[in-house]
C-alpha cells in the first residue's frame, strides 16, 4: 500500500515515519511506498531504499494538493499545520495553511473521482473554548477561542461532510497536549508542560510559570503515533457519520506531573523545577481544557497512558535511551 | 444609518425589509439608506424614494463582496444562502454559496481596515445532527448530517473568530424551522410543517406524510424578523466571544400543531389534513432536532412564541388579513 504523510517533518510526523518504516506495514498490509511531504522536504531515513520519497510542498498553493495525491495514495496522514501561536499572530497564514490547505486536499481527492482514500486528520483539543464542565464530554460544543482552534474545527466539519458524501474515508483525531516533547523549550505558552520533565531529566533547570494546581490533558508522543495508526485502521461502518473523535489522555495537575517525576527519577531531579509565576501564561492556560470524558475513543479502541508516570517513562525510554541525569 | 441585507429577496429577507421600512429605524437610529441584495435584484418597495437601493449580486463571485460593502454599511444582515435540499444535491454550489460567499464577505470587511460593522448571520438548527438528547442544550456539539448544516457551522466558526479578532461584530442566530411559511408547498422535506396549517386555512387539503407524534422546533416568520432586529442591537460585551446563539422556539408534535389549528379555526378546517405516510420523509425528519433548551437566547432577550396557537394566529394576522376559509 501507498502511504502519504503531510507535515512529515514535524515532531509527530517524524515519529510516525519512524514507526511506519520500522513496521513496514499498516493495518497488516505491507507499505510499498511512503511519501513524506513538508514545507522543507523531510530527510529520507537511512536504509529505506526507494520505498520512501520526500518532497517540499506548500499545500496552500494552488494545485499543490492535486499534485500531492496524483498517484492516489491509499492512506493519507494529514498532519501539516501552522501551530497555534503562529496562527494567532499571522491571521492570513493560519487560514491559508490550516483551512486552505486542508480544503485543497479534500477537493483534490474529490475531483479524482472513483478514489476514496483513508484520510487521518490531526485535529486538536484547541477546538474547545471555555467555559468548560469539569470534564468535557464527547457531545460538547466546539467553540474555540483561538484562530488555530477555529481552523481545526472548520477542517473537522469539512472532513465529516466529505466523508458522509463518500468522497473519502476521513477520521479526525483531537490530540491532547503531547508531552513530553523532545527538543528544546520554545515560546509556546504550553512549552512548560514538557520542559518541567525534560530539562530536569537532562540535568538542567526548568521554569514553571504557573501554579501547581493547573490541570491539563496529556498523552505521550508514543501514544499520538498509536492514535494515528489505529485511526488509519478504523472501519467506516464502525466510525459512522461523526468521524471526529476526542482522543484519550490523562488529566493531571502540574503538581502531579512533578510528583511523577520525583517518583521515577528521585527528588533531586524534581528539585530542578524552579517556580517563577508568569501572569500572562497563567491567564492563557486558564482558558484551556483540563479534563475529558473521551468515552467514544475508548469504545473505538484508542488507548493512552493511564498515569503521568507512564508518560515520564515513555520519554526516558524513547528519547533518553533509558537513562537520565541523576 | 446604512443597513445592508443579503438574500433580501427570500421569504425572511422580504419580511425584514418590510419591517425596516415600516419602522424607518433600527435600534433607535434612523435608517438613511437600505441596500437590498439578492441573486435577482429584489423589488424596491413602493413609496420609499431613494432611501432603498437594490441590486443583483452573486456573492460567491470574486470581488462581489468587496463591492457590496464598499460604502461600509453600519449593519449587515447576511441571509443569502442556498437552501438545504439544493446544497445536498449540488455539492459545489452549496459550498460556493454558503461558505465561499460568507468567507468572501468576512474577508472583504476585514480588508477595509478601521471598519467594524455589526453583522447578523442567519444560521440554522441544521448545524445539529442526531443523536440528540431530549432537549438540546446551548453547549451541545454542532455535528451536522447535511452539507447545508456543515456549511452553516463553518460560517459560525469563521464569524466567531473574525469577531474575536475585532474585524467585525458578528452574531449568528440559529433559526428554528420557520412556520407557517407563506406561499405554496415545495419539495423540501419540511414543507408539510407549514402546509398542514396554511392549506386548510385557505380551504384546501394538505397532505401529512409523517405520524402525529413527530416533534419539531418552530418559530413564526414574525418571530424570525424580531430575532434579526434584536440581534442587530446586541452589545458586543453582552454577547462575549461565543457569538452564535440558538434562537428560542416552541417544541410541539404534529398532532399538537393540528390541535392548535382546530382550536383556532375549528374542527372542519383541521379535518382538511389528510394522512398519507411517506417512509422517505419519515426517515429524513427522524434525524432532525426536536427540542432545545435555548437558555442563552432567553438571557440575551430573544423572544419567540410560547404556543403553537400563537404561531397559527400570527399567520392569520400577517398573511390572511385576519380571516380564513371556514
Amino acid at each position: 500500500m501507498h502511504v502519504l504523510c503531510t507535515g512529515a517533518g514535524g515532531m509527530i510526523g517524524r515519529k510516525l515515519t519512524a514507526h511506519l518504516i520500522k513496521e513496514g506495514a499498516l493495518g497488516g498490509r505491507p507499505i510499498s511506498r511512503l511519501t513524506l511531504l513538508d514545507i522543507e522536504a523531510p530527510e529520507i531515513p537511512a536504509g529505506t531504499g526507494d520505498r520512501v520519497v520526500t518532497a517540499d510542498v506548500d499545500l496552500s498553493m494552488l494545485g499543490a494538493a492535486a499534485r500531492a495525491i496524483a498517484d492516489t495514495p491509499d492512506v493519507i496522514f494529514h498532519l501539516a499545520a501552522v501551530v497555534s501561536g503562529e496562527a494567532e499572530i499571522d491571521f492570513e497564514k493560519g487560514y491559508a495553511a490550516n483551512c486552505g490547505a486542508t480544503r485543497g486536499l479534500l477537493e483534490a481527492i474529490r475531483q479524482v473521482g472513483d478514489y476514496r482514500p483513508k484520510l487521518v486528520f490531526a485535529s486538536s483539543i484547541a477546538v474547545y473554548g471555555a467555559p468548560f464542565p469539569e470534564a468535557i464530554p464527547d457531545d460538547f460544543i466546539c467553540a474555540p477561542l483561538t484562530s488555530y482552534g477555529a481552523q481545526k474545527a472548520i477542517c473537522e466539519l469539512m472532513l465529516a461532510d466529505y466523508s458522509r458524501r463518500g468522497f473519502l474515508d476521513g477520521v479526525g483525531i483531537r490530540l491532547p497536549t503531547i508531552a513530553v516533547r523532545p527538543g528544546k523549550p520554545n515560546k509556546a505558552a504550553s512549552s512548560f508542560f514538557s520542559s518541567i520533565i525534560r530539562e530536569p531529566l537532562a540535568g538542567q533547570e526548568a521554569v514553571l510559570p504557573v501554579g501547581e494546581s493547573v490541570r491539563h490533558w496529556f498523552a505521550s508522543p508514543r501514544a499520538a503515533v498509536a492514535f494515528l495508526v489505529h485511526a488509519a485502521g478504523l472501519e467506516r461502518e464502525r466510525l459512522g457519520p461523526h468521524v471526529n473523535v476526542t482522543m484519550p489522555g490523562f488529566s493531571c495537575t502540574v503538581g502531579e506531573q512533578i510528583a511523577a517525576l520525583a517518583r521515577i527519577a528521585g527528588p533531586k531531579v524534581a528539585a530542578r523545577v524552579r517556580r517563577e509565576p508568569d501572569a500572562l501564561v497563567e491567564r492563557i492556560v486558564s482558558g484551556w481544557p483540563q479534563n475529558f470524558h473521551a468515552r467514544r475513543a475508548a469504545e473505538l479502541g484508542f488507548v493512552a497512558e493511564k498515569s503521568f508516570d507512564e508518560i515520564v517513562r515513555a520519554h526516558i525510554e524513547d528519547e533518553l535511551g533509558g537513562s537520565f541525569v541523576k
